[in-house]
């Protein structure tokens, strides 16, 4: 029985720093605005264990928190490890942290703003937390793991009803004044353009988001032009999701396959503007749109990249699809707090 | 009398790298198209002695590199320091260069390709040279002692006849897979815009360098727009210097002040771009452009850069002009050397 559930501490407070290098366990937690998961990995990141819940963010910081504490304390359980052999543990948050203070500044799912969720999680947690954005962690993953292993600068990029994007840069994750960067997805495309959430106009979310792409494939299927959108999810946007694309286009509905074509190309303009800047040696595509149809979606990313850069920036890019799908989340995380503890 | 006027090598080849405590002193050679300035410097970076010479760059990369070895020569009898206090000299490049290999990648303006420059300078210097690019010098200048110290991520950006750009992160250089980065003049503000020299349309060079101003000043002078542009400068673009755009807008030419304006504020949207993706704390606005205008330029792609982000970004960066105009460069490979060969 791990003593979490009766609220007196998952880990015993045994003397752990001086014998680091037999416990050399990481957890990983990637915490989303709908569920959270947790993977206990050893010292080659092998998985061990895991556990997800569902986040319940309406009920506050403190009933997360001791969400958080309860599905680390089931993965670590499912894991066979003992609870004194995990060194850190990373956790991920959908929203800007600031690292050095243990603090979500903003969660705009979970209605948080700053949330000192490390010191939360110590007095339960007697191991060291540190926390990262989500979608950083998932490019660390990948940097660490996946389809951007070993790149000098890797720029990872998330498709999704926003698009979200991290950049490491010699092992580092980016951070800037705000602790979090990489807002790819409100680089101006299209000066004057279409509102976007954020207030400002022609962001390139609200062209080559899955959100925006729905929308655009809600009106061809009103239109008629799209019998097996229309078929599957009628116009309403929220049924209009990435596998539902995915099949209209294998189903031959070429007005879809036209707009996803057609959002990616946009997106490639944006990645023009990110090699010009940061010339990266990969760039890794990812999330639900990417996963549905990656042959597709990175064809028609690159050779729109590759259009838009300077001749002299041609051959320096490679754009690839993830490969590690929902785990580069937990393994960043888990990683993260590797590299942060372990020197 | 310099050793290196007579070719038998400017150092002295004695046991120095176990001294280097007591030889801490740096020399920076900034090489331009068409001048280089060598300056000598003390451990606090106190300039002691320096040397102009023309780089007549049409004669070849050996001529140039013994004009190098002679200008570092001069700048050291200027200082009066023993040549064998220097420990290590920085020599910025206009264009890209392989820092590990010491190699000039390419420079356009002295019609290099691959040329082994560290190799060629170190038979004649007995002492450790590293190469970087002249705008990331220039920014690393400013980082290190000028407007941009201290800062986490300091953006720099030169309008010149181009626009460069460099940016230091964590004490870093950001170096891409091309070994030198921040193209900002070539992120597409206009969607199929004017043609730029790179090939593609619509870069930020084409609207916002002072270049792209002189074009569209002359248009003006010759409409009769800018009476105090025709008097000084008739419409010959290469006429159109900084000094006369401030003058014509010192005197009251409405035409050009507007010119002037619109072309930083085209600049302030691709600011925000870089405010998206790096969330620099500090942007430092430097080159004769800035130099000779620096109030009027500043505040517009300031307050240009604050409308064109998201609501988040606006408190996280300062817009600044250069504070060590040419001298930003030298210090800057100076430091840069320290920086390099001093741990």
């Amino acid at each position: 029985m791990i003593s979490a559930r009766k609220g007196t501490g998952l880990f015993p407070k045994d003397n752990w720093m001086s014998t680091v290098e037999k416990k050399n366990h990481w957890i990983g937690l990637d915490l989303g605005g709908t569920k959270m998961l947790a993977t206990v990995y050893d010292a080659d990141f092998k998985p061990l264990g895991r556990k997800r819940r569902r986040t319940k963010g309406t009920e506050g910081a403190e009933s997360v928190t001791s969400r958080i504490v309860r599905t680390i304390g089931d993965a670590i359980e499912d894991s066979k490890v003992e609870p004194e052999q995990i060194v850190g543990i990373g956790v991920g948050i959908p929203g800007p942290v600031d690292q050095e203070k243990g603090i979500v500044l903003e969660a705009v799912n979970l209605n948080w703003d700053n949330v000192p969720l490390v010191k939360l999680l110590r007095s339960e947690l007697n191991r060291p937390v540190v926390l990262l954005n989500d979608v950083d962690a998932g490019v660390y993953g990948e940097y660490r793991f996946g389809a951007a292993k070993s790149a000098r600068t890797a720029l990872g990029i998330f498709p999704g009803t926003g698009i979200g994007g991290g950049c490491v840069y010699d092992g580092q994750i980016i951070r800037g004044k705000r602790n979090s960067c990489m807002e790819i997805g409100h680089i101006c495309v299209t000066p004057n353009g279409q509102l976007c959430g954020c207030g400002l106009r022609g962001c390139l979310e609200t062209e080559a988001s899955r959100l925006a792409i729905a929308a655009e494939v809600a009106k061809a299927a009103y239109r008629g032009e799209a019998p097996t959108i229309l078929n599957e999810a009628g116009t309403t946007l929220a049924d209009i999701r990435s596998g539902v694309l995915a099949d209209a286009i294998a189903a031959g509905d070429k007005a879809v396959q036209r707009i996803v074509q057609r959002a990616a190309r946009v997106l490639g303009i944006a990645v023009a503007s990110s090699v010009h800047m940061l010339c990266p040696d990969i760039i890794v595509l990812g999330g639900g749109l990417v996963e549905a149809m990656p042959e597709l979606y990175v064809e028609a990313v690159s050779s729109a990249a590759r259009k838009a850069v300077m001749p002299s920036f041609v051959d320096t890019f490679k754009v690839v699809a993830a490969k590690l799908g929902d785990d580069a989340g937990v393994l960043g995380c888990a990683a993260w707090a590797e590299k942060t503890f372990a020197d």
